[in-house]
C-alpha cells in the first residue's frame, strides 16, 4: 500500500492510499480530485497532464508529452500507474472546472450588445417580460387576548382581503409556515409576501419583513456538455445581477454524452454524475454569483435550465441509458413539477426548476431555448440557426415551419480534440492571420497576454490561413517547410504558432495534422448536416436568407474564414450573424416571462426532428465535406485557392 | 479537563470531555445520551437515576436515593457534578424512550374491542372508510423507432385514457419521474400507478411493477408529550399491519410542554427538540413497525398526526414561544401542504403529513381527533369526553354544541411525578385492593411478573383503597401504622406495596405522601375543570349522560375508585366508558377516510374553547377538589367514608 498525494492549487493536498498498479486517473476520481479527461482515459486526448513532483509512478510514453516535459515530471494521469509513494501536482484545470473560469468574450461589449438586441427583438415580438412572481405588502393586526387567530390564518385572511382570492385557494406551504411566527413578530406584523398565481390559486412563496431589500431573483443556467453559463436576474426589473460561467465537472467522466451515460449506468453512477455537475459545478458557480450580487440564496425563487437531453437527464439523476440506446427514448421531453431542492440545489426552498423542453434524444432544451432566442420562429425569411456546442445542432425554417437535426461535431469548436485546444479564456488564441510569404503568424490572444492554447474561433482562423497560404492542402496535410513546421519521428507535422522560448510557457503552442484532421471532420459534420437537412426539404443552400450562429465559440468567429474552410455554405457574408450563447439568452427570457416559457414549450411541440443517420445521403455528404473547403469546389465559388 | 464515559445498554459507551463542576445531566444532553428527566433537572422527580461505576462525581443527597442505593453508586444525574474522571452507567430507560417500549394493555383484547367498536360506530354514523389513494393498473405499448414518445408522456397518455382525466391535469412529480424509466422497462411496460384525485386533477404518487405486492399503507401517530403510539395500516383493506408505542425522547428536555418550549428557544433548540422526537422516537418506532409488517418505507403514502398544539409545533420545528406566552398564539390551528419529508420522516417521498387541527394553545389535534373518535358529536346525549394525558383535556356537549378546555393535571396519570410511577408496561402495578384489616395489598401487575412500579390505573386504585381502609385521610396523609408504613427522617410516610426482598428488584415499590399529594392535585384539576366548564354553561354534573374516558391510563381504570377519590363526578357508574387511546383511533379514521378528515376539520372549527384561567371560580374549585374525595362531601354521596 502506497500513499499518493495530489497537490492542488491553493496548497490543497489530497492523500489517498493506493495499491501498486492502480491507475492514477482512476485514483484521482476515487479521491474526488478533478482531472480533465475528455477522452475518459484512453490516452488519446492528452488533457490529463499532471506533474510528478516527488516519488515515482510508472508511465507509458505518449505523443502528448515531450522528452523535455517528461524530464520535468509531466505525465498523462490516464497512462500512469502507482509504483510507490508519490506527490502529484494537478494543474489548475481542476479549479477551472469549478467556478473560477469565466468565458471572457461573453462579457465583451459585443456580447452584451447581442444580448440586449435579442431582448429588444423579443419585446418587439410581443413577448411580455413582466414576472408572475410579485411582492404583496401586508400590514396585519397584532393578536390580542380577544383576537387569538393563529399566525397562518391571520396571514391568509390578509392575503384574501388584499387579493380577493378566496381563503381556501391560497396555498401556504411548510417552507413559509416554518419561520412565519418569527418573521411576523420581528417585523411587527408589517410584511411583504412573495406570491405567484397558479390558475385560480395563489401560492405564498415567502414572507419577508416589509423593510427587507431582498429582491425576487431568478437563476438562468445554460448547461452544456463542456461548460455552463449562468445569469442571476432580478425578476422585477429584469436587471442582470451577476453573470458567470465555468466548466462542467462531469468532463472527467468523458467529453461526450455517450461516455457519461455509460459511466452513469455503473453502480452509484447516477449519483456520481449528478454530484459532478450539481455539487462541483453549479453550486460553486451559483454561490460565487450570489456573492458578487450580494444576495442570499433564499432570494432566488426560480431556476430555468437550458441543456441538451443528456445533460437534463444526468442533472436530474435519471436513468439515461434509453437515451443512447435504440429506439432512443428519453424519460421526458417536457417535465413539470420540478423543484431545485429535488436535485440538491439550495435556493429558496420553494424554487421551481423549469427545464426547457427537449425535442429528441439529441436535440434538447438548449436548442428549444436557443431557437426561441434566435427569433427565427417570428421571421418570414428562411433562416438557419446553428448552435456550435460539443455537438452541433441545426434548426432551419421560418415563422411557418421549423426542422431540427443534430450532428456529432465533437468538441473541436470548444477546443476539445485539439492538442493545444482550450476554451475562449485568458491565453487562448482567438484570431490569427498568417503572412503568406514569411509564414509568420499574427495572433490575437484573449486577455492580451502570452498565448497558452487555441480556442474555437482561433482554430478556424489558423486552418483558413494555413490553407489560404498554401501551407496545408485540402486534406489538411502540411505541404510547406519552414522554421515553424516540425515533424515528429512518425512524420506527423505541426505548425508552431508560438515558441515556448518566446512566451516562457510549459510548451510550444502548435497545431498538428491530427488536430487539423479532427477539426475538418467537425466542420464537415456541420456542413453535411446543413445540406442534408435542406435536401430532405427539397432545398439547397441558396434558399438560406439568414444564418444565426450561436455557441461558446465566441463573437470572434470570422465568418469569411468559416466559409473558406467549408464549414458554412458559401452565401453572402452579410447573411451571417453571431448571436452569442442563445441557450443562455433563451433561458433568461424563460426566467422572466411566462409567455416566453409557453412559446418555448410550443416550439418544443411543433418543431420536427430529422434523424440524420436515417437519411440516405448523409454519410456520402459527410465524407465529401471532409476536405478544404469541399471535394466539390464548385460549392464554394467565392473561395479562391 | 476530565473524561466522563456514559455506559449505555448493549455495551455502548459514549465519552465526553468535561470541566470540573459541570452538571452530569447537562453533560449527558451535550453527549446526546438520553436520560429521563421529566422535571427538567430540578431534583424533584427523582427519575434521572444513574449509577457511578468507576471514578467520582459530587452529588447532593436526595430523598430519591436511599443510603443503600447511594452506597451502590446510584445518583441523580441532575444533582451531580463532575469532579474527576468517571464511568456512569445509564439505565435502560434511555432505550425505552426509543422504540422498544410497548404499551402492553393497548394490545389487550379489551383495547382491540374498543377499537373495533369505535370503527363500527363510525361506519354507522355514515363515515365512508374507502381511501382516496388507489391503484391504477396500466399496460403501456413499448416504444419503437416509429413511436418515440418519451416515457413520461407515454405514461400520462395511458393514465388519461384509463381515467378520462385530461393530460394537462395529471400531475407527475419528480419523485415518480426519477425512476420511471427503470420501472417501465423492468416491468416490461406493465405497471400499476398509485394515484389520488385532488379536485379535477389526478396526482400520480408512484409507479410500481404490475406484479408488485407492495400495499398502499399509511401511518397514524398519536404524539403525546410522554408517549407515542403508532398504527401502520393498509389503506385499501383498512387492516392494521403493525401497532407499536414508545416514549417521546423530548422528555429529557422536560416532562411538560412549557419546559420543552423554553428549551426549544435556546440556540439550536428547535432542531434539537425536533430531532429528539423525529430521529430518536418516531423513526425507530416507524422502522420497527415496517419491519414487523414486512413492508418498505416507500409503500407508506400518508401520515396522520394527532398531537397537542405544542407537540405539533415542536415536531414541525416551528417557533413555539408564542404558544406559551400571552396572548398564546400558535403558528397554526389548521395546516395543509405538509409532507413527511419536510420534517425528515422518510417514507414515500410524496407522503403527505396530515395534522389533526388544534383548537387553542392547550387543546390540540389529539383532542379534535379524539373527540371525533368519541362520537359525542353524533349523539343527542350530553356527553363528557376526558382525555387523561400529560395534560387533562375535556370536551363537553352533544350533536348540537361542543365546548373544550384544558387543565394542567401533570403527568401523574401516566406515572410521572410519582416516585415509583411508570407507564402501563410490564412490571407496572395496574390494579390493587387492600385488606382493611391486615393492610396487606393484592396487586395486579402488567405482564404478571414482579412489580417494578405503578401506572396510572394502579395509583387510582391504591389511593382509593388506602382511603377506603382509613390508611390515609382526606388530605392524603398516612394515619395508620404497620409493617408496610415507613417514615423517613423528615417524617414523610410511605406505604410499601412490595418489598425489595420479595421481588429481587433494586428497590421497594412504594407510594409516599408526596406522590399522593401530587396525584390529589392532578385529580383535583380534572374534577374542578369538569365542574367549572359545566358551571360556565349553567349546568351541574347531574346533566351528564355519558362520560368517555380516554388516554394511556389503560382499560384497567376502575371507575368506582376514580369516583371514590373524587376525580370524576359522582354519577351512575354505567355512564362511564373507557374508550382507549382516542387520539390514535381518531388518527386511524383520518388516515383511512377523507370524510373523517373533513369532519375532524369541522370539529376543530366549530368547537369552542374555554380558557379556565379566565374563569372566576376555577381556582377556588381546584383548591376545594384537592381533598379526598372533595372538601364538599355532599358532592360525593355514594362515597362511604
Amino acid at each position: 500500500m502506497y500513499k499518493i498525494e495530489f497537490a492542488l492549487s491553493g496548497d490543497v493536498r489530497v492523500a489517498i492510499d493506493a495499491n501498486s498498479g492502480e491507475n492514477l486517473l482512476e485514483l484521482a476520481r476515487k479521491a474526488n480530485v478533478a482531472i480533465d479527461a475528455p477522452c475518459s482515459g484512453n490516452g488519446s486526448c492528452g488533457k490529463c497532464r499532471v506533474r510528478l513532483v516527488q516519488g515515482q509512478v510508472d508511465s507509458a510514453s505518449s505523443r502528448h508529452i515531450s522528452e523535455e516535459e517528461y524530464a520535468d515530471g509531466w505525465r498523462l494521469a490516464c497512462c500512469s500507474t502507482v509504483s510507490g509513494d508519490a506527490v502529484i501536482e494537478v494543474p489548475d484545470i481542476a479549479s477551472a472546472y469549478r467556478s473560477r473560469m469565466k468565458v471572457a468574450d461573453l462579457d465583451s461589449p459585443e456580447e452584451i450588445a447581442i444580448f440586449e438586441g435579442l431582448r429588444t427583438q423579443m419585446l418587439a415580438a410581443g413577448i411580455d417580460f413582466s414576472s408572475d412572481l410579485t411582492f404583496l405588502p401586508l400590514t396585519l393586526s397584532a393578536p390580542t387576548l380577544d383576537d387569538t387567530m393563529p399566525d397562518n390564518e391571520r396571514l391568509l385572511r390578509a392575503v384574501e382581503e388584499a387579493t380577493g382570492c378566496p381563503y381556501e385557494k391560497i396555498i401556504l406551504p411548510y417552507a413559509v409556515l416554518q419561520d412565519l411566527s418569527l418573521v411576523l413578530r420581528e417585523s411587527s406584523w408589517n410584511v411583504k409576501c412573495v406570491i405567484s398565481r397558479d390558475g385560480d390559486r395563489i401560492q405564498i412563496r415567502d414572507v419577508l419583513p416589509a423593510d427587507s431589500d431582498a429582491p425576487i431573483a431568478g437563476f438562468a443556467l445554460d448547461l452544456g456538455t463542456t461548460s455552463l453559463a449562468g445569469l442571476l436576474v432580478d425578476l422585477k426589473s429584469g436587471k442582470i445581477l451577476a453573470k458567470a460561467s465555468g466548466g462542467n465537472g462531469q468532463i472527467r467522466y468523458g467529453a461526450d454524452v455517450i461516455n457519461r451515460i455509460i459511466e452513469s449506468e455503473k453502480p452509484g453512477g447516477r449519483k456520481r454524475l449528478q454530484d459532478a455537475v450539481v455539487q462541483e459545478s453549479i453550486l460553486p458557480l451559483f454561490t460565487s454569483m450570489l456573492h458578487s450580487a450580494g444576495i442570499e440564496a433564499r432570494s432566488v425563487y426560480r431556476m430555468v435550465l437550458a441543456g441538451n437531453t443528456t445533460m437534463n437527464h444526468l442533472l436530474l439523476g435519471l436513468h439515461s441509458d434509453p437515451v443512447r440506446m435504440e429506439p432512443f427514448i428519453p424519460s421526458f421531453f417536457h417535465a413539470g413539477y420540478l423543484y431545485t431542492r429535488d436535485i440538491g440545489i439550495t435556493m429558496n426552498p420553494l424554487a421551481e426548476l423549469i427545464v426547457a423542453p427537449n425535442i429528441g434524444s439529441y436535440v434538447g432544451g438548449d436548442i428549444t431555448a436557443g431557437t426561441f432566442a434566435s427569433m427565427i420562429w417570428n421571421k418570414p425569411e428562411m433562416s438557419l440557426f446553428i448552435d456550435l456546442g460539443t455537438n452541433g445542432e441545426l434548426v432551419f425554417g421560418n415563422s411557418e415551419f421549423l426542422m431540427s437535426c443534430a450532428c456529432s461535431a465533437g468538441p473541436a469548436f470548444e477546443g476539445g480534440d485539439i492538442s493545444c485546444g482550450m476554451r475562449a479564456t485568458d491565453g487562448a488564441i482567438e484570431a490569427c492571420t498568417i503572412d503568406k510569404e514569411t509564414m509568420e503568424p499574427a495572433l490575437t490572444v484573449v486577455g492580451g497576454g502570452a498565448p497558452v492554447g487555441i480556442c474555437g474561433s482561433g482554430i478556424i482562423d489558423i486552418i483558413a490561413e494555413l490553407f489560404r497560404c498554401g501551407i496545408i492542402n485540402g486534406k489538411g496535410k502540411l505541404i510547406r517547410e519552414g522554421r515553424r513546421v516540425r515533424r515528429d519521428e512518425h512524420g506527423m507535422g505541426s505548425f508552431i504558432l508560438s515558441f515556448r522560448e518566446d512566451t516562457g510557457g510549459v510548451k510550444d503552442v502548435a497545431i498538428n495534422e491530427v488536430d487539423i484532421d479532427n477539426f475538418i471532420r467537425a466542420k464537415g459534420a456541420i456542413f453535411s448536416a446543413t445540406t442534408t437537412m435542406l435536401t430532405s426539404l427539397g432545398f439547397d443552400p441558396s434558399v438560406i436568407e439568414r444564418v444565426y450562429v450561436a455557441g461558446g465559440i465566441g463573437s470572434g468567429i470570422n465568418m469569411r474564414n468559416a466559409v473558406t474552410i467549408g464549414m458554412f455554405p458559401d452565401i453572402p457574408l452579410e447573411y451571417f450573424h453571431y448571436i452569442g450563447n442563445s441557450s443562455q439568452t433563451g433561458a433568461f427570457a424563460m426566467l422572466l416571462s411566462s409567455e416566453a416559457r409557453e412559446k418555448v414549450e410550443e416550439l418544443g411541440r411543433s418543431m420536427t426532428y430529422l434523424e440524420l443517420s436515417n437519411e440516405p445521403g448523409y454519410m456520402d455528404a459527410f465524407v465529401a465535406a471532409c476536405f478544404l473547403p469541399h471535394t466539390d469546389a464548385a460549392l464554394f465559388p467565392s473561395v479562391d485557392i
